[in-house]
């Protein structure tokens, strides 16, 4: 497999065959027709999505020597189930109603229950429902993951960071939750939720797995990888996200326009905006920002202080910089030429990607 | 360890040492005060219960001539883990104040956002609080069954069980939602939903893996244990929960007088009493039924209704049905004398039990 956009294109299809054979193995669709509405769900988050996860883990992997064996493809596929699941139940609790441009799996499972004209309240049903499609992608994404068919012996050494990173997902999506509610808002608490919640999760510990499978031990230089590497670039994706999530264009993010304004999300960006802003600005927006109501206008508003400030644009020089010290990192680890040319490009593109 | 009060006392205490051992090394009550509400919300929920799944793993596994080593309260512990989880889950989906008689993981985490004075919508910040709790109680559950210590030869041969456990109590979840929503209440569908949601899971599949641990192999007879006895305990089991959803002592069962009339169960208790019940009673039950302001006397006229009916009598009858089935199915399974005495206590405690 090669690291051009062809090769790119390969493990993509790859991943995705290895889920939907899980998935069909796990529910099948000839099965008991009750079911089929969470096979459905299922195949639709699975459909969509930049594969990145799998795409660090694999390179990962190849990295510290591994070979296109079929397991690879399984492992790394298996962590795209626990994505899904966290977006499942992400979007119950921020009550969104879209994902990805479509009906979120709450308000599907919540138009079911008002086609059919149940008993019961339509939204608590649809609710219930996804978090108990959340429970079975997070069920499955470990399943799928030990199943995976690669040597006992990888996948003992990759257990732990495996076992880590659910955990450490679960706990960050909480500091997150607390943030929000408790409206502490520096860049070095922002800093912090992002790493545990999402920076770590995407990137680095994605890596991580890869390169443990591999290696077979967490060598120094593994370790000296992620994070110089890893983590660096898991922080320039959570800056790109919280730009996408005020200047992203919804035809491309599929999500409304300034949507993590209207959700009051206690970001890097607005933290950068906050410290940078007149006292009169940053009163504006205290007041605007998880305001649900908030419309064009009030977008508009933000968008214009955020700008303003300069505040986007050291987001992106921050990027840049984060960028710059992970190609760095990369540069001077001992992986496959292969490999290193692949982790450049999916660095740049973690980073830079509009959706 | 006998299978007296006080050998069951033991047991207990084994098991409560293993999960009070495991959660401090995953969240460290002295780390991160930030995470100190997870904490207290995982100790309350672990501190409580009967401890019968743990049980039924545990004499799976002596019954099948495995001795005493501490892998195996750690192993049956974790089930504690996955029915904690559930519960968490089960509370916001059907939105219940209370949980062993105290406010459930939701509602106390509602009341800190109210306490605190934080911005944002405290019940929403409570449902979402609890969903990760839920994950996090999910995922360890799994990684405490997997890090018990047991031979790698005896985890193999059950982890299959184990996965096909959690899954099938997911999709057992999502079929008792269907079934509430649609208003199908046919004794047999009641069956097929508590079978799935409850059955298996708190008798037969816990004493398969005790079972499978100790035998390293699914042999027929482990088979035949487990549907014979298992199956036969898990529905009488859930038999007695349906009378106790109706007729429990709130001071016992820690819930308010007939909780599930309120909740509009749909069990098997109703299936009965639907089906024995005047038109003119079934159209009470039918209006009655589900209605979250039912008061006293609601629930004395569907009390009336259902032992009128022969209904509850009926129930009666078929716990003790399947007791006595269960019992025969033991007496001739090879399990150690020791184990048959136990599983003869368990599956008396397991139906005839008051909370």
């Amino acid at each position: 497999m090669t690291t051009d956009a062809a090769g790119m294109e390969t493990l993509r299809a790859q991943v995705e065959r290895a889920l939907a054979d899980f998935v069909e193995r796990k529910l099948p669709s000839a099965d008991d027709p009750e079911f089929a509405p969470l096979r459905t769900a299922a195949d639709e988050l699975l459909s969509g999505g930049k594969r990145l996860r799998p795409a660090f883990c694999y390179w990962g992997w190849r990295g510290a020597g591994g070979t296109d064996v079929p397991g690879i493809f399984t492992a790394a596929a298996s962590l795209e189930l626990l994505q899904a699941s966290a977006l499942v139940h992400d979007d119950v609790m921020d009550k969104s109603d879209l994902r990805r441009g479509m009906p979120s799996a709450h308000r599907r499972f919540q138009a079911m229950h008002e086609k059919s004209g149940w008993y019961g309240s339509a939204e608590q049903f649809g609710e219930g429902a996804a978090i108990l499609l959340g429970n079975l992608l997070l069920i499955w994404s470990g399943e799928m993951w030990r199943s995976s068919g690669l040597p006992r012996e990888s996948l003992e050494v990759a257990q732990p960071v495996h076992d880590h990173m659910r955990s450490e997902l679960m706990c960050g999506q909480y500091l997150d939750l607390l943030e929000q509610a408790n409206g502490e808002n520096t860049f070095e608490s922002a800093l912090r939720v992002a790493l545990f919640k999402s920076g770590k999760y995407s990137v680095e510990q994605p890596l991580r797995l890869g390169l443990a499978l591999a290696a077979r031990e967490l060598a120094p230089w593994v370790d000296d990888l992620c994070t110089g590497y890893g983590r660096r670039v898991g922080i320039a994706f959570q800056l790109r996200d919280d730009i996408l999530g005020v200047f992203g264009d919804p035809a491309q993010t599929g999500k409304p326009a300034g949507d993590d304004l209207r959700e009051g999300k206690r970001t890097m960006l607005v933290a950068r905006t906050l410290a940078a802003a007149t006292p009169s600005d940053a009163r504006t927006v205290r007041r605007l920002l998880g305001d649900p109501e908030l419309d064009e206008d009030g977008v508009a508003t933000l968008r214009g202080i955020i700008d303003g400030t300069g505040a986007l644009q050291e987001c992106e020089d921050l990027i840049g910089d984060y960028l710059g010290q992970a190609l760095a990192a990369l540069d001077t680890a001992p992986v496959t030429s292969e490999s290193r040319a692949a982790l450049t490009d999916l660095a740049i593109a973690a980073t830079s990607r509009r959706t």
